[in-house]
């Protein structure tokens, strides 16, 4: 089946939920208001639709091709690429300096949930680019800026991230590929990297690496790495391609899903590259476009989300089997079962809580750049830290879930990888794993998000969630209002018990035995939120006759399906928070393996 | 890695969880003992780990093939299976009348966990064979049991249960196919079945097909099905092979998993075929045996859940990454990380619980025909009845979880598809869906198991889960009673509430739209009970410096670790139980499509 973007989701989520007229509001965005963002979001939408959609089965099937050292990508995708960078869909948010559109990020991650949604292994290629961007922007210097960043933001080339080593993954303090110097300024790059994903492809003329690596004699472990630069192809002064640079895919990986994503294993071989940033400091340059990406992997949960749910829902309309309860009609339409319409109602309100999470997390890095205050501007980088792994772990988890809820809506047509489902089960299954596992996240979270402002940041989302609160008896009574304050509550206490723990050094294993099910108990609440503001911003258009009763009634309905099936985990949650680690310590490895 | 089967767990689960000394007392199993228990599984492990374990990856990658009308076993395949049979493991709970050994079915289900997780595919040969045998058992006449019986026990020949067709696959009553009556007492099949697992194939000489099919004038609907018996090669009195039947294969399924199963559409064509049991009494001959491949669906998931753990644990304690909180060992083996700790402990106790939920139903289904009294008798019957659903729906989502947790033990590495672990993710996510989906799983526990006896089975299991609560306070004190006591609390809340539901037409919906929280919710606790069973026991055994104290240790450990992780869903399974049909009736199409 096809794919249809969901632009006025997307675009009511910015606006009503993801807080867009804030944004708006600071005036740093000239160009945008609430007409250009449904433009946008159409035109991404279309291209979604009519040109990534039609080849992700193809690119599922045949995949990208490694041959004699050079990869080729699936069939469509180079000349899609090319149709993509021409669209401009690679400059959205990028400076207008350097030839970008200067729109709000949370434009560019709302238009690119289409894009993995439509095509995720696709969507991966330029994802990349734009973290390259991210950096170079940055830190770049203005050479770089003028020789790389420019093409990275017309798409003219593409962006790689050079991190991992067999050696080093979660842990890149142990990576080990060096960067010698020349002695004219440029620096000879070995070494050997894997999980690079489009680290070489056939779609553009020129592919910009950017690689950790150690200069001589650096610091042992995270304190010693360096970000480095180095084409495919040398730059001369005069912007035209030089020589063949030193390195090459030696391999791509056979993997479960996004088949038409290249995840290469590259050698660098005396690489000629250039130093990105300050010696030394390869890390914090690099977690800063990690930030983004991270964010950016969580939308596509949102996407892999989105398109199994329609998958599935279009399947529950046109299959029929069996009386519905509701319809008394024999061989109903599957949708006409309460719990086929379980599955679809609780596949439809976590991705649009996850959705919002992720489009809120970019609105809040849009404002931690450009909210008027020095004051409002930390507030919102300290909102935009504490939500990134909230919205790269929960909303991964989120695509995965759906993702297999559609597999189970399709019975043994699911199992069956012509029909569709199967492979967005596949796909999805990847968003966990990298930029970072899902466990690192929610370490991340407990070990450094929630704590580094004292719980300042923390304590103010309870706040704002109470206010929102406070607004929902409004529309609900009973169960949907209890729920949300009850899960407030769990929030309440776990943060509060958390950063009571910090204080201990002794409660260090605690505070990591907690970490999972705190990222998922805050989530799930976020969540909840999210909806809750939907609903309430529905509420109020439905009152002022603005807009269609039934798709605006569906809000309020929707939050209150979330109250039902996802609010009431608080409890498991907690319970997981408080497990400790001692317990955990005593299932040692030999009971593990007894 | 290889795999090892988990003999003394298994061993340990049917004699102190299960309640297998309960079937010895009856007597009615003379050759069986805890050593003879011991030497059987033993002796099934070490056949799947040597014979069947290293053909699952060859498996995967090369499938069965299909070519001009006929199934070619996957490589090895057909050899593994023949070797299988000679090893008895075909007959093992078959009459000793036609060549059985009359086993119990636990141990039976014991030792096909270990077939299940060496080699998921392989697996579904014997275990459909087994259905076919407990159906010819049940309704065939003499003269089907000398030709037909005697060679799918011996294991010379494999049966196949033949079913669904394109328009009849939850809802059988919907089925098509015909048989017409040859006038000489056979009858002439004709239809197109599809999803017919190991439907043909090359490892035997001949193939039993067991299929639901309609007599000319039958009433419509689900009491117009009859059953009937067409073998591959027809047979003559003497036993020997006569003609080629008129049925074949017309092409294999291309799945997402468990490619060497062979997934056939079938065409009957003329076929000729005789009835097994009473005219228009099909489904009820179908219901025996799915209820038994029901819950060998649910070892399947417990076996491909053990297989995933092994795997990663192995995993774990390879792979080094990072400083332990715990050692303080730089590059620590990633085991000694609380968040991979608490993905394996996770995995493990919950795989323990859908082992020991499984093995009980075992047992139950043993004691329902063979416990000394008719009261006995019915009483086992009514729990095998409900926990048939569980073991099926509870314990396959249990494979599917730990499954999907293997590959993220792994990072990206579990998403490289030489790693393993992604087989296990994909084989798994069959089983939530084949011989009755899990929502109609649930749809029957609620619409038929729990009340069928006026709930009394269900009280009886309250009864009994609050006994071992009594016992527990002499294990733990705080939180791992607690969350029992109040876990055995929402059964009892949701139970009756459920039961007063049932006594209201008006509430058939919302009835419905709680199965899948009623449940899991069910299994939940159900397999913390289990847990908690196994822990007793082993304190029991710890106190009498009886066995490995470690091991035994480990069971009181596990049931803490499923308390704080598992338990805690109580409350929001009780919140789903109670979300109604009318919430889900107001999440329409129109706002589905929204």
């Amino acid at each position: 089946m096809s794919y249809r973007a969901p632009v006025r989701d997307l675009a009511f989520t910015l606006e009503a939920i993801a807080g867009m007229p804030d944004l708006a509001a600071t005036g740093a965005f000239p160009d945008y208001d609430v007409d250009v963002a449904g433009a946008v979001l159409e035109a991404a939408g279309q291209f979604s639709e009519e040109v990534l959609a039609p080849l992700n089965r193809i690119g599922d099937q045949k995949g990208s091709l490694y041959a004699n050292g050079a990869v080729t990508a699936a069939p469509g995708f180079a000349d899609a690429y090319r149709q993509f960078a021409q669209g401009g869909w690679t400059s959205l948010s990028a400076s207008a300096e350097h030839g970008g559109q200067a729109l709000p990020k949370a434009l560019e991650l709302a238009s690119y949930e289409t894009v993995h949604a439509a095509n995720m292994a696709f969507g991966l290629c330029p994802m990349l680019s734009l973290a390259a961007i991210e950096a170079l922007e940055q830190v770049g210097t203005e050479d770089q800026k003028s020789k790389y960043l420019t093409k990275l933001i017309s798409g003219e080339w593409t962006g790689a991230m050079v991190l991992t080593e067999p050696g080093a993954g979660s842990d890149l303090g142990a990576l080990t590929a060096t960067a010698t110097p020349n002695g004219d300024g440029t620096y000879a790059l070995n070494g050997q990297k894997i999980f690079i994903t489009w680290g070489d492809h056939d779609a553009t003329d020129n592919i910009v690496h950017l690689v950790l690596a150690r200069l001589p004699d650096a610091p042992k472990g995270p304190k010693g790495i360096s970000l480095f630069l180095t084409p495919k192809f040398t730059v001369k002064d005069d912007g035209s391609l030089g020589d063949r640079n030193a390195f090459r895919p030696v391999g791509v990986e056979h993997k479960l899903g996004i088949h038409a994503s290249p995840t290469c294993v590259m050698s660098y071989e005396g690489a000629r590259a250039e130093l990105v940033g300050q010696p030394n400091q390869g890390l914090a340059h690099m977690f800063v476009m990690m930030n983004a990406a991270r964010l950016a992997v969580g939308v596509e949960g949102v996407g892999i989300a989105e398109r199994a749910y329609q998958h599935a829902l279009n399947y529950a309309l046109e299959r029929r089997q069996g009386r519905s309860v509701w319809t008394g009609e024999a061989n109903a339409p599957i949708i006409d079962h309460p719990d086929v319409r379980r599955m679809l109602a609780v596949m439809k309100a976590k991705t649009a809580a996850a959705r919002a999470i992720c489009l809120s997390t970019g609105v809040a890095a849009d404002l931690a750049r450009h909210a008027a205050s020095e004051a409002d501007r930390k507030k919102w980088k300290a909102r935009e830290d504490l939500f990134t792994p909230i919205a790269k772990a929960w909303s991964t988890d989120v695509g995965c879930e759906v993702a297999s809820l559609g597999v189970q809506v399709h019975g043994g047509m699911g199992f069956i990888e012509e029909t569709g489902a199967a492979q967005y089960y596949r796909d999805a299954r990847i968003a966990p794993i990298y930029e970072g596992t899902n466990g690192i996240q929610a370490m991340d979270l407990v070990g450094r998000k929630l704590s580094m402002d004292g719980g300042e940041s923390a304590k103010i989302l309870i706040a704002d969630m109470k206010a929102t609160l406070a607004d929902l008896s409004r529309l609900y009574s009973g169960k949907p209002v209890e729920r949300f304050d009850t899960a407030i509550e769990a929030v309440e206490d776990a943060t509060l018990w958390l950063l009571d723990q910090k204080t201990n050094p002794d409660a260090a294993a605690d505070v990591l035995a907690a970490a999972d099910a705190y990222l998922k108990l805050l989530g799930d609440v976020v969540g909840g939120w999210m909806l809750a503001k939907g609903a309430l911003a529905a509420k109020a258009k439905l009152d002022a006759n603005d807009g269609d009763p039934v798709w605006l009634q569906g809000k309020l309905d929707l939050y209150e399906v979330y109250a039902a099936n996802v609010l009431g985990h608080v409890s498991s949650r907690l319970a997981a928070v408080g497990q400790g680690g001692d317990l955990l310590r005593r299932i040692s490895a030999d009971v593990l393996a007894g």
